[in-house]
């Protein structure tokens, strides 16, 4: 049974984000990014191509992009290195794939999906995903491809301030955390999935919640598919992703209720600043935040289009 | 107000342990260790510590021991090291940390603690955990410290095969993997420990569920505490501890109910090996597996003790 609708909904990171300081052209780029990542995504959809893939491609432009915290555009940690995560996840049969602290690979989402795919595991880390991503000839990048003049005057500032930041808490703003994708497919299934280069100048290996399943990334047809940005200390602890899917599951919530509940009820009242994207069978689209922007987008069949910041 | 009832459950991981081959004296020895944890934990919960502490002092003896797939007993990994993984999670206020792929610290529990209280972070991994460690002064070991013969053998019989296995794959079944201590105390908080040398001859940086909140630990005052072991794999995909606490919070199921229903019900038809061991306010332990063994013991208050393997 085929079902009418197919999405996919994507987002490239939650923060403060004025719209005073945010020039009209840097808009522009944003947005020209994420309708970029969201048509393609369509496009994969439309021709009966799989939510898995749609995720896929759509956060790789993403990646591929200096704009985002993720792949090319991640931020520097404390060793003025690139650590990378990234998870998907399929929401037919609950196969997942993450990767925590990778370096030098070009498209951390495309090594979770072999993580998914090849290997008999879920999440590898560090060096040893590295490995793995060289095993399976994936394309790696050197060090000065994901050099950026202004991520590395934002770690110069950092770490004379000696702190571990979020992306987005730069004042300057040029650039922004994590981004993600979650698609409904005209067969019913969902997929979920995120990237991460983290917090500006972080330390011990930090990880986020973007590469953990249940975390930051999320998928199961009978519920709903998830991705989520922010500060990732509190989606770990509050398991939001999963949280989501139990609240569809077994408090009879809607997906756009449960949606909120967990941004604008729980994290907001902790402390926890984000947003997520979630999408159900029913390709309702869900975006909460509860910082003052979001880049986000989505499209719905080939019709709706949406693509917004503030 | 205080409760009536203060507990402990532990665990020192599930799998294939068949009767006839543990000999008297191996079975009295994992007995042995077992006791000892499950009473110093109860003591200091009689004394009216609490839960946080209770977990921790349980998990660090079966840390200490050789017995155990965790601290000093872990398996060898893929190039012949030491990599573990532990979590720790507070039921009152959802703090937590954790560590993965951590080498030469004696308690990785310890340093999971010191995660949650000392740094913003809630996962550290690798060589930055390690180095968290040392500006903590956690107490390291030299590598002869983690050797074993028997887990020596275990590993080059593993590389023969070129398998990744099951710390309770093996036949010989010398050591076992996982271990982890849930408890209530006299004050109504609850709290979860999980601490795991993974997989034998593990490759690629692989993180189990063990680390991972939501997945093999996790703790909330308003529903319970749980701590896994087995095919982290699965216990990944299906965010096992979150998903009890989710049953028992939004599909009003009970402690037991929801902790058997995943494991006998959807891991074990989805082909997850493995068990768990829970706790909920009201002092009620909950210790499903769906191995044909699972090293676990309980005592609630001073009383009620009970040790098993089968």
């Amino acid at each position: 049974m085929e079902v009418k609708n197919f999405a996919i909904a994507i987002h490239g990171g939650a923060g403060t984000v004025s719209k005073s300081s945010m020039s009209k052209w840097k808009e522009r780029a944003y947005k020209e990014v994420l309708r970029r990542a969201v048509t393609v995504g369509s496009i994969i959809l439309q021709k009966g191509g799989r939510a898995l893939d749609a995720v896929m491609e759509a956060v790789m432009i993403m990646e591929d992009s200096s704009l985002f915290n993720a792949g090319r555009g991640s931020v520097f940690t404390a060793d003025g290195k690139h650590e990378m995560d990234a998870a998907i996840m399929n929401g037919r049969n609950l196969k997942a794939g993450s990767v925590a602290g990778v370096t030098d690979v070009k498209n951390p989402i495309l090594l979770a999906r072999m993580v998914m795919k090849k290997s008999k595991h879920v999440l590898l880390t560090g060096e040893g995903a590295l490995n793995f991503a060289k095993e399976q000839d994936l394309e790696l990048k050197p060090k000065e491809y994901f050099f950026d003049q202004s991520r590395y005057n934002q770690w110069l500032r950092a770490k004379e301030k000696n702190k571990v930041a979020l992306d987005h808490d730069e004042a300057s703003n040029n650039k922004f955390g994590t981004v993600g994708a979650v698609a409904l497919d005209k067969k019913g299934n969902l997929a979920a999935a995120t990237s991460t280069g983290g917090m500006v100048n972080k330390k011990y290996g930090r990880v986020g919640d973007s590469p953990i399943i249940g975390a930051g990334t999320y998928a199961n047809n009978a519920t709903c598919a998830v991705s989520c940005t922010g500060h990732g200390e509190y989606f770990l602890r509050y398991c939001v992703a999963h949280e989501v899917s139990s609240l569809i599951k077994y408090a009879n919530k809607t997906l756009e209720d449960a949606s909120e509940l967990i941004i604008n009820g729980v994290l907001k009242s902790a402390g926890g600043r984000g947003g997520l994207i979630a999408i159900d069978t029913l390709g309702n689209v869900a975006m909460p935040f509860n910082t003052s922007g979001m880049y986000r987008a989505y499209k719905i069949s080939l019709e709706k289009e949406f693509i917004s910041i503030y």
